[in-house]
């Protein structure tokens, strides 16, 4: 994993592809698929995600204020609506789907070695989680994966509907 | 318009398109370009945005509580990039882009004729507002154009770079 610069994290994000989402507890991790997230801010990055009390990862993040936030491409498709339809209550997640963890530097969820993207996060605001279930989080640290070339991102219709990125189009922007 | 029914919106938030906002106050209507958004509960349809302190739109949003989101397809990108590069402090951008706008049932800004789905907008949480410009919204109607057949949005990668929707795949959810 190469590390990247905390001011580009928000161009993987913003797109809105189906990310993963590692937590850990007394030693344990876990992971979650998630698609309800949003960027907040450029710099430091800020990420606002919501994480259902329904979920098992719920617990594990308003307890610990820490987790990854892992970008998969296509190709692991099949293996992220595994993660979505099971639960850490029931099986290790990493273990079942053959995914790899990887120590992080600023936190204690691991990396997905699978996934091109990394982004080490804290919880810094909690006031609309007991209402909505909504974190905002800071990313501290990110990484991607420079053997990935041009990974194709997945993005949940509903359903276990997805569409995959095609065409990239480059319009004049005045987005400095 | 057909209209669609509320459970259903999700669907079209879920994936990250690039969407339009249009926002009224004083008479006078405006409309924006938009990314960073977030889908946080399914029924009633709830939607977490982020609008810039910076963009013209967010006065009229938060002085008058009211917006219609307005997904576009791909065929719109061109205008999509020419709303997100010009303010409403300016010019009138329904006129300079030609997009039409029409009247709302239940709020003052306008659907747009030109765009597959909108959503009727009030903001219902104003909490991260101060700190971080991200406004809660419910959506109280919603309408679907039937004409625009499988229509493809556009992903924001920044810096004017879009990914379109390209291949469907279906796995396997359990999702209900």
């Amino acid at each position: 994993m190469r590390e990247l610069p905390l001011p580009k994290v928000f161009q993987f994000l913003e797109p809105g592809p189906v990310v993963l989402l590692t937590t850990a507890r007394k030693g344990r991790a876990n992971v979650m698929a998630m698609s309800w997230h949003t960027l907040v801010d450029f710099e430091p990055p800020l990420v606002a995600c919501v994480v259902s009390s329904a979920d098992y990862s719920f617990d594990a993040l308003r307890a610990t204020k820490e987790c990854v936030i892992a970008v998969p491409a296509v190709e692991l498709a099949e293996k992220v609506v595994q993660v979505g339809n099971s639960s850490g209550r029931d099986i290790d997640k990493f273990e079942a789907f053959n995914l790899t963890p990887l120590p992080a530097e600023r936190v204690k969820p691991p990396l997905i070695a699978e996934c091109f993207a990394n982004f080490e996060c804290v919880v810094v605001d909690t006031r609309l989680v007991h209402k909505y279930c909504l974190f905002v989080l800071e990313v501290l640290k990110a990484w991607t994966d420079p053997k990935q070339k041009n990974p194709k991102t997945i993005h949940h219709r509903g359903y276990g509907t997805f569409a995959v990125d095609g065409e990239i189009m480059r319009l004049k922007s005045k987005m400095r």
